[in-house]
């Protein structure tokens, strides 16, 4: 079984998504080794334990970054992560700690990048005046929100929308692909070339 | 009727499909006024010619910009143009151009915009590794594929796709979608607000 370890800073609405699909054997060979917040408050905490999953607060507040990320990959390493996905986790991370797990963190980013990276993509994408904005699962690399794609999904500015109901339907579509670009890695049934995913079958 | 002048340097496929849906009464209101060729070699203008469609070269080479600018922009008024579309016309509007027709000319850019701006975009977009790709008709303004989108269209990269499959994949949908802007604008069935294209009804 692959073991996959979900970063969260608050709701983390994927990391439950992906959770209910790990557990309803949605991701064959996948199972949650826990999921692990940067803050205490975070309401995914409860939301994990209700699903019977290991959840860990690990305060970040006060910590530099390779601190607190030396803790974090000791709490992956002692249970065993083969797969780290982050779920709305709002710190950036070190270069040691995306040394430790390489071509092995998943991130979700609300537009179809190399468009509006950084925060509040969705609004970015809104006043832009897109027509079609969507979501990007992406390998974390050393740059904010610029690894390999492996999966994207299109999402139509519908007439009417305002930047809160076009991030509602952009957020279903990121549940699908979150759990579907985890069942890829998990297979292994891709490879890279250059910065290009190449789904194999 | 709302006069269009299309403006080409090469073979302009858009600009045929465009002039095909005009002559079939797709794009209500609407007439082609010219097709115009900064190149003489310009394969469109002997395809607009076998349209029926008056076909004009006029010569940018050695000309600069404001020089040969109001060269067309002559050309354009002599024929009553309302509306400027560009297929495929490899050249920078000179800020004088482009106050001659405000709000008047429109583009198609073969991505997703404000991804891959610039020559190649294609080519660009596949060698970023994106899953979806597109293309954008938006309103010209001063700056680089920038204005107002009027509206977009994905396409998805598939497997075993190349650059120029995905190329040829985008194009079909170019073709569609610069017709359904044009209509959009001839109607007038739109208002602008910030950046934003709002289309109405």
């Amino acid at each position: 079984m692959k073991r996959i370890g979900i970063l969260i800073s608050g709701r983390g609405s994927n990391c439950e998504a992906i959770a209910k699909n790990v557990l309803a054997g949605n991701i064959p060979g996948a199972e949650i080794a826990a999921v692990i917040a940067n803050r205490t408050s975070a309401a995914g905490l409860d939301i994990a334990r209700g699903m019977g999953l290991e959840a860990i607060a690990l305060p970040s507040r006060g910590l530099d970054r390779e601190a607190y990320d030396a803790q974090l990959i000791g709490e992956l390493n002692a249970r065993n992560v083969d797969l780290v996905c982050l779920a709305g986790y709002m710190r950036l991370l070190s270069a040691s700690f995306i040394r430790a797990f390489p071509m092995r963190i998943l991130n979700i980013h609300p537009s179809l990048l190399p468009a509006f990276p950084g925060l509040d993509a969705q609004h970015q994408a809104f006043d832009y005046g897109v027509k079609i904005s969507g979501c990007t699962v992406h390998f974390v690399d050393e740059h904010l929100d610029h690894g390999p794609i492996i999966l994207q999904a299109p999402v139509p500015v519908l007439m009417g929308d305002t930047a809160d109901t076009l991030s509602s339907r952009i957020l279903l579509e990121e549940h699908k692909i979150y759990s579907e670009a985890i069942r890829i890695v998990i297979s292994g049934r891709y490879r890279i070339e250059g910065r290009t995913v190449i789904l194999e079958g």
